[in-house]
């Protein structure tokens, strides 16, 4: 049972910070493992935000060391029929319920082997129907560091629950996305990856257009506009974003920050039309 | 000086994360003992709430391995008369001010030894008059795990202060409790514990009542009822617990996340009344 | 390269956590020293307040082992002309924009050692024109640890940017100060450091004046004085602070948590006047 393990485990919830949901985890995982290594990611998911739980570990497990365990636990329906499972993928772990958060995960991997989670040998005794997070999941976590393979907590599964996530569309020469997040600094950030953008031959000369809004140009940077001034870039993570140099762009929109309702804010990008005399 | 102390201390504080007290406190540690391995529980109990504090550590330490350390600091009466004290009690270490914030640990293990702490070796020099998280509890917890023996520390005492815990009585066929916590999803956590329901028969046909509302039955998890209904159900505490699925508690009762005020909200189960024709 | 450093990174910035940037900057280090112990000072830096940072890391460093790490991003000017540098200064490390941020550490240690990072061998691989916190500050301070030594990854620069940090003046037999910080508490933190306050005799009799609000005497502790009262005294870190013992001094002016705009809330300090009949 030797583990390539590096004895990291992430976190990511909805659990928020005001209880002690997240630090109950931590001392079950520690009490099988204590010299294991736990980084959160977020516990400031909006509350069953499947779809921004299944951005957010998509956008992060890459950062970590190979044979990370990553815990995602979003999830509304805990202690209904829905599966616990655990994700061999990319040669990282991701364990959580089988809600759709793991999709883009398992999109990117076809390599991927799904655990169905049903040896309660490695659950906490009597698990309750409401927190899985404490009874399942972080137990699970801590044993793969153990080096317990997947195959011994379960069996394989092939149908994975299917999450709608928001697509992007070529219409004529214009590209369709929209915003699906707003960060702790009031950018929109949308479905729109840098890889799609290579169709377009100059992207100095584009059109974003986002509700009403309408800006021109792909910058390198914030301060590449003066203060104030709205401006569209290739955020850190290679998706076109929207924002304003030291301000926010979130205010025009009357948006909180994290999870944006499906096609509440569309995104559009065409090159400009160069009007001849 | 051999100890069994798994390396581990627990933080749980109303310091809030704005500022940077719970880092300093962890320098501290981290300077005594490099290897600690420190867990936030939660940094957000209301300022002041030791009723809270009280609660969630209760709640939390025994999801630890023994001989984990315990710092809890909601210290309104820093500075003053008022003893810092270490509490060995069901084979964990509990540190801080002794206001109450223990009383729920000291009751639950009769064989519990208090010490105030006095001997100011195991202090930051020059302590300060308001922040003994840092200048006492933090080098206190990281001493511990060098196996410092708590009878070095100070003497013991048999007085620890009293606090007001908010308790359940039975009133005829009727148990009376309250609501003593919201938690971040805006679930109604009460103070009645599921041993105290061993004297229902049949808890399906139980009527809950709280602050004019009243639910039928105590369900096993949240999707048991349609989206947006109200239900009663054993929390992952043992505790009853009133929610919403997929929803919010607390938004009809305006109620905050966090400590609610003792008597606020007052829950009465009784069986239900068959009217016989 | 053998090392002193006791594996010891901190995290200081205003990237909040509701996203993953924090988390992601924890997965390069830990790629890098899977060994590395990460310390969360705070992420809650108001958006851009360089000020905040610098006063905050002022007040944070010497509390953690000497050879410690600490990466401190609050960096509007991302991507920009702005330098990344690592500052060696009185046993510690601190790596971040050059933008002020680390002026009163500069200051307080003359003989420290400033590197403008320049040696991509240390940054991640394209790094991005938005995120220097994840594509060079933590991969930067992850090989600190690794006992790489500063002169390899840049030159050393002499001309740190400047930082307008307030200053306390001397007006007669007055002292003129302001409030710099609003703590988690809603204590009013000020820029006079108690070795300014050694040239009044009694500080008993001493008047502090703030925004129409005028306090007798520097106390020891919030409980001097009745609940409700607002007191002055020596904060833990050793700045006056004005205060209401069990309540928010910050209520009475409006403020919120977080850094005050300069000379918003100036602080006065004389002997009283005595009136002879």
């Amino acid at each position: 049972m030797k583990s390539l393990n590096p004895g990291i485990i992430t976190l990511t919830t909805d659990f928020g910070t005001e209880d002690s949901y997240v630090g109950v985890m931590k001392g079950v995982i520690l009490t099988i493992r204590p010299d294991a290594t736990i980084v959160d990611i977020s516990h400031q998911v909006k509350p069953g935000a499947i779809l921004d739980a299944a951005i957010m570990i998509r956008g992060v497990y890459s950062f970590f060391p190979k044979g990370t365990v990553h815990v995602v636990v979003v999830d509304p329906g805990v202690g209904s029929e829905r599966r616990p499972v655990l994700i061999t993928a990319g040669g990282h772990f991701f364990v959580g319920p089988d809600n759709g958060t793991f999709q883009p995960i398992i999109e990117a991997h076809p390599e991927n082997e799904i655990i169905h989670l049903k040896n309660d040998r490695f659950f906490l005794p009597k698990p309750s129907s409401t927190f899985h997070g404490r009874d399942l999941f972080a137990p699970v976590a801590a044993h793969l560091l153990s080096g317990i393979v997947p195959l011994e907590m379960g069996s394989p599964i092939y149908d994975p629950k299917h999450l709608e996530i928001p697509s992007v569309h070529r219409q004529g020469t214009s590209l369709h996305g929209q915003v699906v997040h707003i960060d702790h600094f009031g950018n929109l950030i949308t479905n729109i990856h840098s890889s799609e953008m290579d169709s377009f031959s100059k992207t100095e000369d584009l059109v974003i257009e986002v509700g009403g809004l309408s800006v021109r140009g792909v910058k390198q940077t914030y301060s590449d506009v003066p203060e104030g001034d709205f401006l569209a870039l290739m955020g850190s993570s290679d998706f076109l974003e929207i924002a304003v140099n030291s301000g926010r762009a979130s205010d025009r929109f009357k948006l909180e920050t994290g999870h944006v309702k499906e096609l509440e804010l569309p995104v559009e990008i065409h090159p400009s039309i160069i009007n001849s005399p």
